[in-house]
């Protein structure tokens, strides 16, 4: 931390900044400049408590230096997690598509969806059996019976499955059912279900929240890896700004970076990132051609009748076209689509 | 809703959307304009799918008219709706001011300001004893013992006890201390806690979360309604903008804006709406000027040593200064200050 | 400024860096730490150039720490600047009331808004002649004509006027008119214009930019102090955020902070800050309680009639019944309405 | 506009809202429904008053149907405008990258860039002779001289010169100069310079404010349009966001948005979309890979003795790394790199 006194601070408001800094077992470097003086504090194991400075004098600012994260940043690991699903790798070079309707709406639905997702090139199969929606009034998801149903298109395609777990409660049915455990936007800082999932051993898609610096999202995934959970992809779905045109504002920015902080992998949901279906390919291809880990679309047979997210969901045809795209864009930044072992 | 037409729609266009709303069950209006037509659809129950118009030609535009709130709607009640606590009211002219620490630390210091707070005029007292914190590294809270304190201070001051819900595991144990379950921030999007406490009959204390409009604030509320528990308070706390040297921006118009579609009573966090002690009083002052129903205030014997949020908890003195404001300008806008019965 | 090194950082890499400071001019101090080393920067005179340092290996980031903003701080000036508008003071203790319409519409009208705005209290007199609008199509604002009907309305009333400048090309002549020049959002970052209005004698409203910091609004007062004129009075308006129902979210916490932070008066726009008439006078309740220096108020005589910003501007009923409620919570903060000497 | 009637509106409400239409020389569309009554207008040229309707009882909304822009929607004009800059086109299928300094600091360096971004593909040259910067104290630009050595770079590399136009005053002379006018984000909203700019007969690159919508980007270039230049082009150089971790958040939903309602061509600026160096050749690919018309990206040769922006400016090699793998992504989306007719 960096304590910066005021212009006018005495020679004794610096001596008591100074003892503070000792009492908290940590070491003080006073720094005079020319009109103010700062003072570094070395030695401290986590953050500094800033409140055992508000009541002395002459202090300006306090300036956190270190980042709150550890685990998940790449100055604790600098080589890539490669999180392994059944076969598949992610995070490690290959490129993969997660693709399925937002929810598991009736067993001809899904197979078919999991069916045209499967020849197409997706290696794992989302849709949600519980969903949280902003009215209580609309469909809630088919619950365990859509995890059923999901288990069955994984049987049938070799798909793995990507599902939301909403609570705690739900947790243990969705992981028996599940491959990779979804944390939603609105949950991304439901400390609760952090904790819980990191005491599973299934792998986990953990989407920013919708006002969720990097920091905060480097730090969700701090909770379930300290937890004991180290399965963990990041995923960027668009955050909320000013702009209403768009759903959200995918913020490819933000993979960069998180990318570079951190050695989790990080998928995109551009679906979600921008919320209208002619435009979800554009933000894909720019997605693979940015350099992230991988893709989450949401896909389905007949958007016009899907129970939730239709506006956004691609065609099968438009899926299709998506991925002849991205096979080509892919080489260009040394990735390549993965496969599954059939 | 209203559909808006692209100015070259065709006839034949128009009248295959009129058929879809018809197969709604609904009744298209159509209405020819200079440049494009616009269907105007009534008779629909809840909101239109609009999906199901996401295959069909020639349409520029879908826009919603109905809110998608009901109960918590004025349209719905138009009275004020009263929470009653005990012996007091909330929503009916009194202005209630709830305070203490962020987190309960141990028995002297709770008793400590609730017997400050009490004296200074507050009628309910705030302390977390389960605390959702950013970082898995830092205090989490007392928990159950928090929650006996509570009770203790509670017992000695007659001040009712606000605390706060983070999870449906610990609600039935946090909700046999408390008198009012506030809902944090991060957890007003969390559907499975809100139906939960929906269910219980303790009065609710939700708090807005970081980016949530105001619709959503509404709609949260709506699930706790709903589900059939109608003693909620809304809270604005703060949202998250660009500007960062407040630890949030304070939405007073959002008060206004709340209390004038809504029924429900709205109560102001100016500790949590700035994070800067010395600002805290000015911020109190203000909300109570605008005309809300009450302030949620942080207050720590001694802020400099407070496990969390001691740079924006108010000292006792600072704290009953600013109720001497208050019992000031309450007045002028037909308020006044609410005391417990004795 | 402080230089944090890489955990990893070698010793050459920390010499390098602390030559590169020396080459500078500055002098660099090292604080070897648990996990790394931090380099504190002291000597320098305004903010270091980054950029030098960017080719050096090891740094993990560079923290700035003296604010660019010189002249407008109180660490350059401690007590409150008073900007005297002929026999007004602004900033000294006495509360101001701008008021008047969105725009000079005719002779009729804003000699009747002066009138009516003078006899319940405002000091100034609101009034745009050249109106920045959005859409090139709608009413610009009568030009030299306004000007003449506001010194019209002045000669009557007493009351002094603040007008927009819109460009450097009407600066001479709206200067020539005008009292107090004002500076709308969307120019306050327009530099050519500040250098210029900062040459001239007359006092500045500055209004903050949609998305501007704080930090930002005072570099912006900068530009305006160091080209020589002192006179400038900083104006809150709202801010945009992701909140649609209201027009602006008014950031009250702002206020609290500039007028911290800076010598200068800080005036409150509650019109733009929610843009709904039935709240505007809540919030210039809400802001007269924080403890700011002035309203700007719109206020129209038919407002249903008025050619811009009619949804929000109070009929003179409101305004008066908003004027008698200020007088009555202005002493509460150590404040009086200012009265024009007659 | 659909004016929205409260539920419990009466008969005579909705009768005096008809009848106010019609006072407007419009038609209104009564639509009762199952709660609400609802009326459509039509025939309105332009925006409708909504001040008209302020003063009328039982309204509850009203929501504006049309676009406020015109004449650079697609629904005006179908087909792609294409900006003729000498011998090149832009928007037309072919790709433009514009390259070069922030500003132009000697004629070394602007002619040493100018060669390397040439040599490596890009067809126009970039470098700021007027900067408006957010400190009156730091470098503000060459003015004059700048333009002198912009024009002589552009007679040795046949690349045209893009450069900011600060004020109007001015504008004259960059116009002499420049092949294409940059209007910087701060200056978005200056419609004074927009109109001044209208005037001219130089291509144009308007660059999006920082906060400004897709709605409001498409009205400044309504202004150019309406003034009488067609040669605009649009430019995402990303929007504020509460993310500080990045300069700015470049929004690529919103080109593809942009690109989809105005027939305008679309150029990203990568720099200034994240402002750090590494990261900015992944934000081109993902650009190129959406589907833009092209990139204006900061190059120079030292960006770490840079006098602005040398943080975010590539290296040449960097430059020519990042045009190489843009030539292997643009076929994907069927574009291909412009080539100077040499």
């Amino acid at each position: 931390m960096l304590i910066v006194m005021k212009p006018g601070a005495t020679r004794t408001q610096v001596t008591a900044v100074l003892q503070r800094v000792e009492e908290l077992g940590c070491k003080g470097h006073s720094m005079p400049g020319r009109n103010r003086t700062a003072i570094g504090v070395t030695g401290n194991q986590g953050p500094l408590p800033t409140e055992r400075f508000g009541s002395l004098d002459g202090i300006a600012r306090l300036i956190p230096v270190s980042p709150p994260y550890k685990l998940v940043s790449r100055e604790m690991q600098s080589e890539n997690t490669i999180v392994r699903i059944g076969d598949l790798e992610v995070g490690g070079g290959q490129f993969h598509v997660i693709a399925g309707p937002c929810s598991v709406e009736s067993r001809e639905q899904i197979l078919s969806v999991a069916r045209s997702v499967a020849a197409a090139g997706a290696t794992m199969l989302r849709g949600g059996a519980f969903k949280p929606r902003t009215s209580p009034y609309v469909f809630q998801g088919l619950k365990e019976e859509g995890l059923k149903l999901l288990a069955e298109a994984r049987d049938e395609t070799g798909l793995y499955i990507v599902t939301e777990v909403k609570d705690t409660d739900t947790l243990p049915m969705v992981a028996d059912y599940a491959d990779v455990l979804q944390v939603g936007a609105r949950n991304m800082q439901n400390y609760s279900l952090l904790e819980a999932i990191g005491k599973t051993d299934r792998a986990v898609l953990l989407k920013r929240g919708m006002s969720a610096t990097i920091k905060e999202v480097l730090m969700a995934a701090e909770y379930i890896f300290s937890a004991g959970n180290q399965r963990v992809m990041l995923c960027e779905r668009g955050i909320r700004t000013f702009e209403t045109m768009t759903r959200n504002t995918l913020d490819l920015g933000a993979v960069a970076v998180m990318r570079d902080l951190s050695h989790l992998p990080v998928i995109v949901d551009p679906s979600h990132g921008i919320g209208i279906r002619k435009h979800v390919p554009k933000l894909s291809r720019a997605a693979a051609a940015l350099g992230c880990d991988g893709l989450i679309i949401e896909v389905h047979p007949k958007p016009d009748e899907a129970l939730s997210d239709g506006d956004q969901s691609l065609t099968p045809e438009l899926f299709e076209q998506t991925m002849h795209d991205l096979r080509k864009i892919l080489p260009v930044v040394g990735s390549t689509l993965a496969t599954r072992a059939d």
